[in-house]
């Protein structure tokens, strides 16, 4: 009944969203903070008769605000439903095992190397240094038909700086295609999107779900030289022609122009992980440095999955990751001062 | 800088949104009244804060409204952003052309080929009856890797009977799936979700776009055997985990719940049908018999080309379909009684 490729899947595994009792949730990094002001005007003045035509195909106002917002072309831009869809988009279209693995470091998101399943694109996984870092010279020399990085990753937190990223990019073939994927650069990186102009082969993805708080309406963008944006238009069309709703598009405009809110909510969230990472720090905990919205830290006293099954106990949830390497730790989502504060306190108690 | 698949695609295209002035827009099959007005309560009473969250991803409380209103098992349903979504999950899932090749009518949804390019599937065209029906005989003689059809069929409008898709499935080899691709059958036609029960390797695909007024909300579904369906969300859990937002899971259910406001739009648009393909039939034209809410009609004294830019340069705006077999007709969506006056007045005065 099934094809081949489809037997070769093993899909990604979401974090839970359980139903049975009310948690502190931390485990999916999500904003602890509403979207703009201005998203809820959109709903509000929104005619809903509307919704009786497609909407418009390719989000000519959306990527007019988005290239607005980072100073660089229209043609430079598209988005799509969350940037898995987007991420999904790029693997087809840059991606091709026949020239070499695609690289990736060794943890990171782990819907990366279900995309190569579902386009057979072998991978690499590219070794993290003992710190936890991502070292670019490991990527250099292993000459792949492509990388991916998140920046900062996943689920570790950690920064690449953007000099660093500029390095990857001078010491890469210009003719093969490097992935960053921003979905946590507001929380405290710098946006390699200043690098686009310079480096044709460089596309540098971002999210509405966690620095502009609208997970829940899915929408995520590519920014890179028109070539590749161009090839995305294509891949967009040979798969769903109309993938962002109408009353998305309005509400990505409404929050990406509210640059505002989005300083002051990226600001508490980064401030509240200052305080989250020093207070677990002054509780013997090892906490790699974060740039992004959540910590990933280990107690001195037990292993990740004992802290997560101790936390949920207490009703905070977090997320573990049952990985040769990573099982030491859990990652934290940074909440509300009150949130974090609970947590710690969980922590305290454990 | 491109994969080698990215090379192999021929992006669909679809119908024109022309912005340099307005339009009475017949070219896109959108319905000519709103949604449900459960719909703008939806909007009305949503938290704008639950978008920090990430949407359910398998959108339960849609799948169980769905299901109740066909009287099957929640387990049968899946949902997706738009019924293209799913379809192309389902040509991922299912249709492998190392057995055969994929087998769609001759004239039929363009973005079917689009599909098969995306996922390397060959496929095979099988020629329409010479009154553009649809004639099983020759699908069951060429024994491809699965099939599918759209009922009623586009650009046609015409209607396969149920008694005729049960004759197909049941000469059909069980272990390949016959995809029914049900986007217009409420405006005329039965459903196949009756037979699903009966055999395993049917999947109906239906889409809120049409006759639940929402194609700007991106949203469609798929109905089937427990065994079609899960495969179906291993694919989206190897896609994009959270296809469909939380306004639109919402407004969704609105929408499929409310029968009176269905039932009276759908019989709108099926009386105007009828009366835009009499006084066409009048005036010379050949109507082919539309199950759907459009009709395919070719004029009698020009083509299918000179009738949609006569009517273009008039304000009514239609499709027409430049490939071989097709040239003589255009597409006309049915809009509201005035719309459909005015394109016959347009008509007239060609």
């Amino acid at each position: 009944m099934y094809s081949e490729r489809f037997t070769k899947l093993t899909p990604y595994v979401p974090g839970e969203q359980p139903q049975d009792r009310s948690y502190i949730k931390l485990n999916t990094n999500e904003n602890p903070y509403p979207p703009a002001p201005g998203v809820a005007e959109i709903l509000k003045e929104f005619d809903v008769e509307t919704l009786r035509r497609y909407p418009d195909p390719n989000s000519e106002a959306l990527c007019h605000a988005i290239a607005r917002e980072h100073g660089i072309k229209r043609d430079q831009v598209i988005v799509g439903n969350g940037s898995d869809e987007i991420l999904s988009f790029a693997f087809f279209a840059f991606f091709d095992s026949a020239k070499g693995p695609l690289l990736f470091p060794e943890h990171t998101y782990s819907f990366y190397p279900v995309y190569c399943d579902y386009y057979d694109i072998a991978y690499k996984k590219v070794a993290l240094d003992d710190d936890y870092g991502i070292n670019i010279d490991r990527f250099v020399d292993e000459k792949g038909c492509g990388v991916i990085v998140p920046n900062p990753n996943a689920p570790t937190g950690m920064l690449l700086s953007l000099d660093k990223v500029t390095e990857l990019l001078e010491r890469w073939p210009s003719d093969r295609v490097v992935v960053v994927d921003e979905a946590y650069i507001d929380f405290g990186g710098e946006s390699a999107v200043a690098l686009i102009d310079r480096f044709p082969n460089l596309l540098v993805v971002k999210t509405f779900s966690k620095s502009y708080s609208l997970a829940g309406s899915r929408l995520g963008w590519a920014m890179g030289s028109e070539k590749l944006i161009s090839a995305l238009y294509a891949v967009k069309d040979s798969f769903n022609s109309y993938p962002v709703d109408t009353l998305t598009q309005k509400a990505g405009i409404a929050a990406i122009s509210d640059r505002a809110w989005f300083d002051k909510t990226r600001g508490m969230v980064m401030a509240e992980r200052e305080r989250v990472s020093e207070e677990l720090t002054e509780l013997g905990w090892k906490v790699l440095p974060s740039a992004a919205n959540f910590v990933f830290a280990g107690a001195p006293d037990r292993d990740g999955k004992a802290v997560y099954e101790g936390l949920k106990a207490k009703g905070v949830l977090v997320r573990y990751f049952n990985k040769e390497g990573l099982t030491p730790f859990v990652r934290i989502t940074i909440g509300t001062a009150e949130e974090n504060t609970a947590l710690l306190d969980a922590v305290k108690s454990l």
